[in-house]
């Protein structure tokens, strides 16, 4: 007999009525999600620290007919986390996705750089993601919702870089164990937790890459060197893992850090 | 201004028109897959060693409306590879994926299995996606298709196992290395190559642990004891990542050894 | 013509002069290491922030006749770090190895852990290696001194665990992404940095393990159910790992992560 | 109190007395081996198939004061590796290490590689040390000797390459497979097995790239675009993690693949 998943395959990205919380949702890889969601027909809370950058992605999440609430804040505490939660279930009646899409970088040579700027990206990068999961996740178990939760990883969590990026790596690192110690006290409430791995896709971050600049140029060229494929991504290219990820599709795949980098880490 | 892709997610999983090679079509994973890939409106060369299990398989494709071609073969030779490919052009103008399903088991402590045990493991799971890779992979080059490819690892490419798998583990390292070097390879040609790795799924090869049997029952409670969601695999549980790695949804996406385990290499 | 290290391999772990800085040195592994350290004739500056515990090993590090300063301190600000670097400069003319033997553990649920707790792990697992690693690599690079860093990670960094270790997980995810950029920065100084990553051995934190009570006795077997060689480590299992990464014999051998768990890693 | 191990580190590398076959034993690592393992009080029987070779490494050898036994062999047969544990056992009384350094690769792009070709390359680098894991290891078992086994592999077990290595990287994949199966079914014995992993360094293979022709020094560039430490590798390089792996400073680790690799895998 035939089951109906193989007789339907696409029902296995079907995220009709869904709700989530989309952090970070005024860059690249948020704004790029809560779009794609939207037309998905999931129902979305959408949070970012820029209001205006904010504003204007409602607008698009709405112009493709997403039903979208927002909220102008970034996940700085415990607090923050659960009034996104309050808002999106006064809102929606209930949530079973959370996407953390925010995030931060600053460069630096270990030596010159801070305490208080590699402090600011294991914070944005560590923290964030960590009280997210914290609020949402204890949301998920008293209402018996089998959730999933997508957290932003990097190839940066398995390779080092020659940029003094010390507060990066070691934030990306921590997410991959985040997503694995999460994928595991959770999965017994059927909770699934992954993370999505791409290499430099553009953004406003790394805009300055994409231009005329010499620096740019170098930094691009040397990334481009690792890269098989022999482009850098665009946002585009991570969509269809980010669907994949919170669909019924990945109900049997957890703690897993999927890489979507032109082939960085395979060749 | 929102791209076509945001706004159509699903977009990235049409294959509509797509036509593939699938072998181990009469396996679980393979029967899985055929079925999913003609309900999504791929037209597929369907081949087996098994005839009459093939023949089952090619008619619950068609129940789904699949268009289809059947071949009687193993891929022992780039013979059969190449035949495979010419049968697959003949009937249908071209070929743009190529999924190899066939593989082959033989458990035994490596102080009892015979030499030709194991070379026969290896022969089914690493050489026969070499001669599959080489007669498609030169197919593509030569056509200039920006085909995909998509192999069968297991949580055995990354994890030995207590029971005797010096054949198994070996050729799925094997597989992972192959799935590497081949993406490599051909990246330049825009081919994608990747594998997806399940931990114990239901198929004729482990029907023996979910029976009543006391020997398959503490084989599975002791696979049960890794595997954080609780519970073994489906063959449904796979077709997500199947589509994706096959779907355009992957075109950045390439090298990857893709772990559907229930949380297997996580836990 | 056969080369002085192939005639004396030995001399590839020759350390004798060198100096080093060894956080947590009254915990076990740290314990280990300065005794070993001293009995290969290391100049060390033991830190710890417990006075008692310090001192006790301070008098084993001289019974086996080491050289070595102690300081009462944690590495919990740049300021500490940097006090390190100069009581051991002032004590032994210069420092050319740091060991981060210090951290913490505070199991939990997300659900139940409190922020404090869970940053108290973050803190004395990241953050003290990143102080260590700042206040000490900007000395070597001052100094041209080709260093060597060893730093303190876990099979945790690599799979999550059901008992509750959102902290320690993630934290051991950070170090492992710290270990690769800090190689990756510092290769062109000729400084190495490298980790071990045990799985449960015998310490204070984990004596409750080898105790008579019955979760100590539950939490060993499911550990020992993991770790194919059949036993929990001693940290005299870490020791010729350790004398490896601050060793002349791992002068090209950078940014890794080295699994001395029992199989755990591979079974 | 102070365990023995602590009070002399060094006696974790002591190896006075243990009998080792080493296969490939004419190649730079083969030799580097050998000289380094007699050094240490290592009887050997020293294996290749290039008689003039082996007998320079056996002179070699003797210079070094090695007692040495030779045999000019490959692994190509079950019945081959059976001869030389027969050989060990006859001239020494015993086995209980097991250094397999032969291997083999030729480059190609699989669209023109002749399966010939391949599987030469998977018959020197899975099959060779899979017969003689069989033969030593059921020694091993059946004498209930603790021994250990030391295989090779490559950074391209884990990395693919853009010249041609369908053979090689899939071979050392399995390589690495090998490696944790066999770990993982001994580990009850008390056998070890690993991996060691270099990148690129200098032997009879890569003399090329060492040279003045363009294409050598093109993929000698290549080559040091990817590892930090700025050269490439020297056979000493590895003998330290080899001694590690053989001596009983490992008696704990088993199923590793090593990366000596001046950081590649990291960076």
């Amino acid at each position: 007999m035939i089951s109906e998943t193989l007789r339907h395959p696409l029902s296995l990205f079907d995220m009709k009525g869904r709700v989530a919380i989309v952090t970070g949702a005024s860059g690249a890889f948020g704004r790029g999600c809560a779009i794609a969601l939207a037309a998905l027909g999931v129902k979305q809370l959408l949070v970012s620290g820029s209001a205006g950058e904010l504003e204007d992605v409602v607008a698009e999440v709405r112009e493709v007919g997403g039903e979208v609430l927002s909220m102008v804040r970034r996940p700085d505490s415990l607090a923050d986390a659960e009034a996104m939660v309050r808002v999106a279930v006064d809102g929606f009646g209930h949530v079973d996705r959370l996407v953390v899409a925010s995030g931060y970088n600053k460069a630096g040579f270990i030596q010159d750089l801070s305490y208080d700027d590699w402090q600011k990206v294991m914070d944005a990068n560590v923290r964030a993601p960590w009280f997210m999961a914290k609020a949402v996740g204890s949301y998920f178990i008293e209402q018996k919702i089998r959730g999933k939760v997508l957290l932003m990883s990097s190839v940066r969590g398995r390779h080092g870089n020659y940029s003094g990026y010390t507060g990066y790596c070691t934030s990306k690192g921590a997410t991959d164990g985040l997503t694995r110690v999460l994928a595991t006290e959770w999965a017994k409430y059927g909770i699934t937790v992954n993370a999505i791995a791409p290499t430099v896709f553009r953004s406003k971050l790394t805009a300055w890459m994409y231009g005329d600049d010499e620096v740019g140029r170098a930094t691009k060229a040397r990334s481009l060197s690792r890269i098989p494929l022999g482009r850098l991504g665009e946002v585009e290219d991570l969509i269809g893992m980010a669907v994949y990820l919170l669909a019924p599709a990945s109900d049997f795949c957890t703690g897993q850090v999927m890489y979507v980098d032109g082939g960085y880490t395979a060749g």
